[in-house]
């Protein structure tokens, strides 16, 4: 079973088509269902039979059969199901197109990968109303902006149903705003019954820079002049880290996000950022492949060398140098992204968002009902202390949330996990798996 | 009983004498015994009577009346004692003397008030051998370099000493050398009886600094430049971090420290830094105010606008932005001190560092045997983890040491406690005591 998607790319003045055959069966979706089916023998390891949307039936039924029990992805679910599919594309380019059709086959596309339905529909199944208000996001239902508010509403949402699914409690939803423009909502479960703490933001802030936070957001060299030193601009995002109390479920990190920035001379810079990546206690390599080859096939409906080069990135950027470690075993991280065109970037960003569930969720259900030593408990919070020293050490959010003024930090620190440990010359036993996780964080490999 | 003690001042090219004559009982020695005295209850709570020295005798009656037990303070006790009575000045200025004598003067008081007596014999009490070979140390025993690396050992020694006596336990030592030059000893006790994780730590680094180091090294606009970017530098100190078990203990922190840095036209800067502070996990008014009046003691000896200058600078250094709340009830910080002369400014350290005894070790054992709730070691938890966010973000010991090539990573973040929390939204309950301690952390006050 196939079908055909188009979509244009713009890169600077010229644009380029791509007629796009693709196979359902060679993206995320099954890999997810296949990596979830073999733990069906854990509670709630099995999808709905008979989904809404026919292309995914066959992938439903296959799940059904292997799996006794069930488990609802509720909205998330579908969207998984249409990104994996519509947005899917390989790179095969179609030349002999006008400029015209070009822009008439976008369009087309765009409504079907973009599942932008109405707005106020839409808003319905999210935590918390958005932060701009529902009628200003009708207004300007076309602008970046307002597309991108309602994928990180949709991804918190997403992600927050997925998690209490399996942990049985409920998020609390703090809604906040921010004096100088903006404001939040953060969803956090503390002390749940698979959580320790989970924490799912949202943030659509605006207002001027400060020359601090300014040169926190500069990345690779971009050069951003203030008119008296000051830089409206306009950021949003998603982002979250989940502390599982199992420490044979890893931690999770993912966060997307969306700028625009005003220069001195009126021009507006924009760009994306966000990744995926995961923190684990102990090496586990099934995994570490299912994590890195979900977000490896989100990736390639893209761009072939995005996986790499991003995957790469994430390695170098989630390193806490004063201990010659990476914080996790990595998984994507990108900043800066502003071509090939604003279309392409968001939906690749939309891909990513709609990765988060599949890449994790089938690992905290693997690991759900491990056992665990109290020294493997013990080695899990002296990783929790290498992770809060990597969010407090280097990581730019956190400092540009740090020196941003008004920001709200209980949700800038929401990530810090809720308890953490620091041993002195804690060093694991030669040949122990402890050793084996820190042999991979010294020397971070390919997981596929 | 009185005697006299003289010193010079050297500032800039001028010298001053001060004919200074002072009351022992005016100082802190006296204090830090009456504060003990009164909880003679507590274990180990009394002094040796009849101490070696004629001038002390009558504290330790004072003591042996008052108390049943027993503690020994060793060697420091001696330190802390000839600290209290020969380094202890007033303000009384003197003229009419010639250069000459106030030379002659000056060496004559340098040697009752360091105590500096052979090399050989007083490394004997150290943890360790010093970082510098002892040779070398005899060689150069008039240098600064000499004089403070003594200080710094025998301080980390006479802690180390007072804090094994409350605690039953014994410190890990361990001698480090860094490639670049120099090296250290840490000596840390982790999951005693009493304390959690106490970490004395004495580094003794030279080499050449990088332009992110000498940044993180500059203060109050002090202006290094280096030779083709480099700037050769010799730095020492002692630095410690004490987090005790029970949340009734204030975690305690002390670090003196010493610069020499060469500039590009070969002139040397040299620099005094340090100070002394408490984060009590809940307000004790009297341990604050004994806290804070030893520290006042030790400082007005040298200059009576020591204290009131270094009490604010502490709260504003030790203060975590982002939480707009200090991260304890304070003490004395400085940095840059360099005037009036070096040979003041040491003799102001070494009053400092004799003060760290009779600052903490009452308080300790005040609190040794106080019970506690489940929810006070919980409050304590989470005011560690702002501990962990001052000294990750904000400190400069810290930063200075994770950007400094070849820096020993476990002896920089052994300050970090051995455990922590971070709650989401945490507040505490209107009119408890953890809101008490809250309101005193947002607003300093003044304890004396």
């Amino acid at each position: 079973m196939t079908f055909v998607a188009l979509y244009t790319i713009n890169n600077s003045a010229r644009s380029i088509a791509r007629l796009c055959q693709v196979s359902r069966s060679a993206h995320g979706t099954a890999e997810f269902h296949s990596f979830v089916a073999r733990y069906s023998t854990l509670r709630k390891c099995a999808f709905l039979p008979g989904g809404k949307w026919s292309f995914t039936r066959a992938i439903t039924r296959q799940m059904s059969q292997a799996s006794p029990g069930r488990i609802s992805l509720g909205r998330y679910g579908r969207g998984v199901f249409l990104a994996a599919g519509a947005a899917a594309v390989t790179g095969i380019l179609t030349a002999g197109v006008s400029h015209f059709q070009r822009a008439e086959m976008a369009t087309k596309v765009s409504k079907v990968e973009e599942e932008e339905g109405d707005i106020r529909e839409r808003c319905k199944s999210f935590m918390s109303l958005p932060v701009t208000d529902i009628k200003v996001l009708e207004q300007r239902k076309d602008a970046m902006s307002t597309r991108m508010e309602m994928l990180i509403m949709e991804t918190q949402a997403a992600f927050c149903r997925a998690l209490e699914e399996v942990d049985g409690g409920s998020f609390r939803v703090d809604r906040w705003s921010r004096k100088e423009g903006g404001g939040g909502i953060s969803c956090v479960m503390q002390d749940g019954k698979v959580f320790e703490k989970a924490g799912v933001n949202v943030s659509v802030v605006f207002g001027n820079l400060t020359e601090e936070a300014a040169r926190q957001m500069r990345s690779r060299g971009k050069v951003l002049k203030g008119k008296d030193g000051k830089l409206p601009f306009c950021a949003m995002g998603v982002s979250s880290v989940i502390h599982p109390k199992n420490p044979h479920i890893p931690t999770v990190h993912f966060n997307y996000r969306y700028f625009e920035i005003e220069e001195a001379d009126g021009s507006k810079q924009w760009w994306f950022g966000g990744g995926t990546d995961l923190t684990p206690v102990y090496v586990d390599l099934e995994d570490a492949t299912h994590f890195h080859k979900t977000l490896k096939k989100a990736c390639d409906k893209h761009h072939p060398k995005y996986y790499p080069d991003f995957k790469k990135w994430c390695d170098n950027y989630f390193y806490i140098r004063h201990r010659a470690e990476t914080r996790g075993i990595g998984g994507i991280f990108f900043d800066d992204l502003d071509s090939p065109n604003q279309e392409e970037v968001f939906n690749f960003v939309k891909s990513c968002a709609k990765t988060v569930v599949p890449c994790y969720l089938p690992i905290v259900y693997k690991h759900l009902n491990d056992s665990f030593t109290p020294e493997e408990k013990d080695w899990q919070q002296v990783r929790r202390g290498r992770y809060v020293e990597f969010n407090l050490v280097y990581d730019r959010g956190v400092k540009f949330g740090l020196a941003t003024p008004g920001s709200r930090i209980e949700s800038i620190l929401m990530s810090l996990p809720l308890t953490a440990r620091w041993e002195y010359m804690h060093e694991p036993t030669k040949g122990s798996r402890e050793a084996e996780m820190l042999e991979v964080l010294r020397n971070p490999k390919e997981w596929i």
